[in-house]
């Protein structure tokens, strides 16, 4: 196998890269400045070797603690429970959460072999009962999807016992969406969750 | 700047990679098995120490010469001269040319200060008047863009005197397409170069 189909085999496992696209990503980087391509591969390395799991939250961070978790302004009475490091980041973006956060790492989902042991689960439940009920509220931020749902409810019932106030993201009409598009049952629940105005 | 925002932004300088896609990208390989991401950098890294332009043809090969131009099975008296190596990989995808190639690096534009001297045509002409009228054929196979057009026009004056018969890829509908949605030109073009039934 050449090197530039072994390259392009590479790329070709990353997610949204079909076997056109890697071919054109490698081509890319052999007509690129050799500094620049070796740049990408030099990132790659040390993204593996410095990045690792806050020992608190399973946030990625190239410390023992992620930014939110040593970030000493923010509100550590509210815990937003998401499947992974990358929901963090989209729900740090909109600024409007000052909570804290627990990665899960993924969801339930026995027929993959997912079940609570391959989860954070074990260290949230120690991380709330440790608290010594400071922690006022927990917002179940997981998919809404079938095993992002299982997951929920999974965990409200091991955190009901523990105190703290349980939510779940509102369900609704996407903003910027136009009603013909909304599937039934979003449409529904925008519907049962409607506000007054 | 973190190693995560770092890797980002050189995943971003990939064609077709938003910022968005990069992000997506960078967590994948963050969740990935470490072996596998870091598999993704060799491959870079070798991939930037060993192809190389094949001597001959300019096309990316391991060795000095590439796969095409030590084949003793082609037919040595047609040139296909194309823009980049990318185009010889698409060529040789559709199994119907059994020719030999030059891969020029690039067409002439010179508000991007691509001359003559930046692409490999001195090498074609040497190339195709030390064959000693050996080459019956050149195809100018650059891309129907302004540029491609430029560079074939300026080509074909250069290689008129040297004797081969010189042609240009067919134009018209792209198979499978609609007629709906072609534009004029190409629509222009296809009746232009209409064949009998």
């Amino acid at each position: 196998m050449s090197v530039i189909d072994e390259a392009t085999r590479e790329f070709g496992r990353l997610p949204g890269v079909g076997p056109r696209t890697a071919t054109r990503l490698v081509y890319h980087l052999l007509r690129s400045p050799p500094e620049q391509s070796k740049q990408l591969a030099r990132c790659i390395v040390s993204l593996i070797d410095r990045v690792r799991a806050c020992e608190v939250c399973g946030n990625f961070s190239e410390s023992q603690k992620c930014a939110v978790c040593i970030d000493i302004s923010r509100d550590r009475s509210v815990i937003c429970i998401v499947e992974n490091a990358f929901d963090v980041r989209s729900i740090e973006r909109t600024g409007q959460f000052k909570g804290m956060f627990h990665v899960l790492g993924g969801a339930l989902s026995p027929l993959d072999g997912v079940g609570p042991e391959q989860l954070r689960v074990a260290s949230l439940l120690t991380r709330i009962r440790e608290a010594k009920g400071e922690i006022r509220e927990v917002i179940l931020a997981t998919n809404p999807s079938v095993e992002g749902e299982a997951t929920a409810v999974y965990l409200e019932a091991l955190i009901r016992p523990l105190g703290p106030r349980i939510t779940r993201l509102a369900r609704g009409i996407p903003v910027g969406s136009d009603l013909e598009y909304i599937d039934g049952s979003t449409l529904a629940e925008a519907f049962f969750g409607r506000r007054e105005m």
